[in-house]
């Protein structure tokens, strides 16, 4: 093992009023996007700034777990696609009357349309079978890639790149598509490029499906479901 | 079911180069904060802005399946950290030799000292057994409420507070130090504070419990461990 070595403090670690409103813009305006990519390449230089985003997510004991497949392949996306159909045949009869109809109604992929994709794996083995970390709680690796997309998605946005989260797909359709061994363990499959625009709201929240919950509704203070009315942290929620 | 409604275009989308910046100076300078918590309270109206942030991560059929435990409470606080060194203890035997010394040697998390811990939930029954996105990949759930974690650290860097994530203890522990029924799955435990400093570079880099993989090492072109050394992209990474 390395002997340690000092740790350089950060010095420029003050955010500004405006940096900090830029991440809350970002934070905000991020959507998941279906339906309005454009298709304008990504270029070298922006991709490999998201995934160096995404490379810098925290990581449980520092194992890094994840691996980044980037699909530029036609043939490859469509295969994808085509296990996409499959499963969301087997989806869309699984809800009801009226929330079904809804369901055949939505648009929910743009794998094909999307110049790029991008697949999040997490090789729980990289660093060996004990985790600092892990010990205790066996799936922070599977959190650690899970932090690794939000991190992507979020530098996309600020890159005005869109990006939507396919997940109406067997993992194993996935992993043939993409020659994934069956030790990796896949986390997500990112559609990913420029878009003509940003909705304002989550397209199933306009659609009706489920409506956005108040942030008072989910918060508590010190035991579940426990809330002194008096607590002045519920006025600013 | 609500009928649709139009969904407005973002109007104020685009990102300047300094918002962009000021997004991947955030992504960058995010630690996993465990020793440096100052007792200065966080006001009520930061902690909202960061719980904002977590409640707008992306979430699988917008069903938002997270909640919120703020504790603030130094009894509760005492009962995680006595789940912390329970769990700690353990952790550290199943380490040999240099590794098990360096690990004792780390200092893992700052629960009593923060001022504030977040208990980040999922209730995975929130919108019915159906969940649009989840029906083949169960654990979407889940990784939303991970995004919301990840979107808390985010923000909360970006005012300039610190958080850590604390792992290393039995989620039933925690779940009786805050009574959450057993219905709900626990996501994390976070310990939320402002600090004396962040440090450059993550503690265990420094501690060279592992090292930093280069970027490189982890993209793959169109399928699992596939790379043209003449693609383009590689050399940006």
């Amino acid at each position: 093992m390395k002997t340690m070595e000092p740790n350089t403090i950060q010095t420029d670690s003050g955010f500004s009023a405006g940096e900090r409103d830029a991440v809350y813009k970002c934070i905000f305006n991020r959507r998941d996007v279906r339906g309005q990519f454009l298709p304008d390449p990504v270029p070298d230089a922006v991709l490999a700034r998201i995934l160096n985003a995404a490379h810098h997510a925290p990581s449980v004991g520092f194992m890094q777990p994840w691996d980044f497949i980037v699909v530029r392949d036609a043939a490859v996306k469509q295969r994808v696609r085509d296990a996409f159909e499959t499963a969301n045949l087997e989806a869309a009869g699984m809800f009801e009357d009226e929330k079904q109809k809804t369901y055949r109604r939505l648009k929910l992929e743009g794998i094909v349309e999307a110049p790029v994709g991008i697949c999040i794996t997490c090789d729980r083995s990289r660093t060996g079978p004990v985790v600092l970390g892990r010990t205790h709680q066996a799936e922070m690796d599977l959190y650690s890639a899970v932090c690794a997309v939000q991190n992507l998605w979020l530098a996309a946005r600020v890159e005005n790149i869109g990006v939507g989260w396919v997940s109406i797909i067997r993992p194993d359709d996935l992993r043939s598509a993409l020659g994934i061994p069956p030790s990796i363990q896949i986390i997500a499959y990112l559609c990913v490029g420029y878009v003509a625009h940003f909705y304002q709201k989550p397209e199933l929240e306009t659609a009706g499906w489920l409506p956005r919950m108040p942030l008072s509704e989910v918060v508590w203070i010190d035991r579940w479901q426990a809330r002194d009315t008096s607590d002045p942290l519920l006025g600013y929620l």
